[in-house]
């Protein structure tokens, strides 16, 4: 199923920003152990404002890596369609984006 | 380290909502999934925007998590306490982690 | 039209929480100047970007506000309807007001 | 106190999108509209939850607004300032202040 959307993060020639993949994985990661770690305060039948609080400080690194690969994003491939002259649909598309962010 | 919150899911008698545990930790689990969905399309080296939308599902499914456990929280627990005469410190612990969760 | 929520924050006999409207008209009287603020900024076709930061500010005051009518709710409404018997409905208000006020 | 942003709305030649700033000042007097109404809310006592209701609305209203300007914004601004050369600042400005919104 190649499309043009495959391999985006390999920018053309003449971009300076590329997307971090190690540093997201690592991130996520992190988050994958913090949802880990809520579970078990569920399975501890710990205190309810006690979970509240770690399920508050995931979505928070959540909206962390969100806004962080939404930065690479518009550096790198927005930058990159607005100068190349397809801005029009990448910018479209950005905006949805962050729209469906901003909504929760 | 027990203090009077390890267990405050057994409620008192007399009360008629109880956590459900098992719900909670199958959504928790889902969410799991998710995160580690992600970690896959970055890995995968996928589309900015595509990863931004799993995302956004990943904080939305969170976002209903703590929302589900502030309800039964507040019809559980806080009820009781100010039923018990013990409310003032409920209510106000209760407006700390909703304020918690809307700043972000 | 009265029903019986046209004059709640006359509180019964024996609660010790009270609504402060005045607080709260000035707030809003402030906001509703921001507001003015803001459509000035227009008028003078000023940055988009400064209207933006002004804008967040104002949606902020909002939220500052409706916390604080949140809080004097929940301690003055909310307890005494659990106190006297009807706080499954003031529960049931309350977490959709604030599921309503977290969604955006 | 002339700087280079008093005027942005004057795009240089060639860009297709302008702000629409009578669109944007009939929403901003209905936002002012609905922040006096709940003034008169607060004056007439009425019952917290209906006036939560309505600040909840004003807040989604003042959202819509925000939106509606940062994409006229990046349409208009960014992507000239990006063509014209000048992305990178244009970038880092429209970053930070869609960062300030989503933090609310």
């Amino acid at each position: 199923m190649a499309h043009e959307h495959d391999h985006p993060a390999a920018a053309p020639a003449g971009s300076r920003y590329r997307r971090d993949n190690a540093d997201l994985l690592q991130r996520l990661r992190r988050i994958e152990g913090q949802v880990r770690g809520v579970q078990r305060m569920v399975e501890e039948d710990r205190y309810c404002v006690d979970i509240l609080v770690q399920l508050a400080a995931v979505r928070s690194a959540l909206g962390a890596v969100g806004r962080s690969l939404l930065e690479d994003h518009v550096r790198g491939c927005v930058v990159d369609a607005v100068r190349h002259g397809d801005g029009e649909r990448a910018v479209t598309e950005v905006l949805d984006v962050i729209a469906q962010f901003s909504r929760q």
